[in-house]
């Protein structure tokens, strides 16, 4: 179906589930969508001491607020989503996905991401993960640098941003890359990549950004994650860790924009 | 051109460069081969004390012999390959990666892997390197029980098999994946399995083993490395040591066929 933002379509395959495709890019996969939500859901939160005010901004497939569901502690999850047909598309046909807007702490804000961070308080939230599509079409202010600024400001002293952050592998891609790496690295004191294997996402080699007021990803990861008896099927506190080595060509292309104003 | 064992065919794209295909399965690209190539053979020589003797199993490419040049301790490094054209194609239309052979240490043998190492004597290797095509036709007998034996057998009494070991995500690939890793597992003391991102084969997440008689490939990994002053692009020793974190359904898989005899 055509929303008034996007084409938003579900298609059934043998080897991947359904899948949801957004404007001709495939979104997520049944079979595949648990690695993405895992790593930007579960990484800032095993870092960030006792998060109890989460921001979603995009995600209206539910996979990310259902991944933060699993957080007894988390009082407030609000997610900026667009387009409410993507909500309503993927709770018919994407149920598995879609079981996170069950939950009762979850708001739902139909608006522009980029306005809503306008519009908060100063450090409203612990975490805001930034759940976007690609920067073509209406994801497009969710990488610019008045976004990430206002991200930072909607963030607590010791917040933490996480953000889908494209693949380094192909040329076009990596300009994505570095553009939003380096508006986020000027934006953020500590800013950091880490990487994850999606088969059904370009060239399969995915990374995100994770960008913090105060916590390092790694030397403060808390180990305290594993008494949350939470389950998972690709992350854990050593995959953790070990998503932040990056290849050294990775290593290469984000070093070429780490210039602080 | 049909060989005596395979169709071998090299093609060029407009993203990946030229790229080699037999029977059908594309075996590299010139675009991301380094990552494969390098992942196979930085790994045992970064663990290995001062290796002197090599030998590659298939590999009629040359990107395993071409990285494994760049090591001037070496004395010795065998190739054993069945299919001569597969040598002959590559020093044609893949130069780059057949340039390996050059170096005058390299001693080629077309030969069934299977049954030369069946005649190696005791201890006549420190690092034996598995670099086959799928276990299907001509590489079908590197993925026996009796080979891994036969290279156990071959190898010092500190040394280390590494070999590749198929991606985990589609199912008939994560039976090849659980038959290699038991064998392999009921055959070495020390058997653990690493990643990589490579993007052109199947899913992009690739698996490799390592198999050794002494030392641990993480414990083990020896810091001097870095004073070789080998130029890479995708390895390093950080990513080198975070490669072994797997994510939690690999771990899973991996442990099921994990018995020892």
């Amino acid at each position: 179906m055509q929303s008034e933002f996007q084409r938003i379509e579900v298609f059934k395959s043998y080897d991947l589930g359904r899948f949801l495709v957004i404007d001709g890019y495939i979104m997520l996969t049944e079979r595949d969508e648990f690695i993405y939500h895992e790593m930007i859901a579960h990484v800032p939160m095993a870092v960030y001491p006792n998060a109890r005010r989460v921001l979603v901004i995009g995600g209206g497939d539910g996979g990310t607020v259902r991944e933060l569901s699993r957080y007894p502690q988390l009082e407030r999850i609000d997610l900026v989503e667009i387009d409410s047909e993507v909500v309503r598309v993927c709770r018919e046909y994407l149920p598995k996905t879609a079981c996170g807007f069950d939950d009762p702490r979850v708001n739902l804000h139909f608006e522009d991401g980029l306005r809503f961070v306008q519009d908060c308080s100063e450090g409203e939230y612990d975490i805001i993960i930034v759940d976007s599509t690609d920067p073509i079409g209406p994801g497009e202010g969710l990488f610019t640098f008045e976004f990430y600024k206002n991200c930072y400001k909607a963030l607590a002293d010791d917040g933490i941003m996480v953000n889908q952050h494209e693949t380094p592998f192909y040329d076009d891609d990596a300009k994505v890359v570095k553009r939003a790496h380096e508006r986020i690295y000027k934006t953020f004191p500590i800013c950091r990549v880490y990487q994850a294997h999606i088969p059904t996402y370009p060239s399969g080699h995915w990374l995100f950004g994770f960008a913090s007021k105060k916590y390092h990803p790694v030397h403060d990861v808390r180990d305290e994650w594993e008494q949350l008896g939470i389950k998972t099927d690709y992350y854990n506190l050593r995959l953790h860790r070990a998503s932040f080595s990056l290849p050294v060509y990775v290593e290469r292309l984000l070093k070429e924009c780490e210039v602080k104003e």
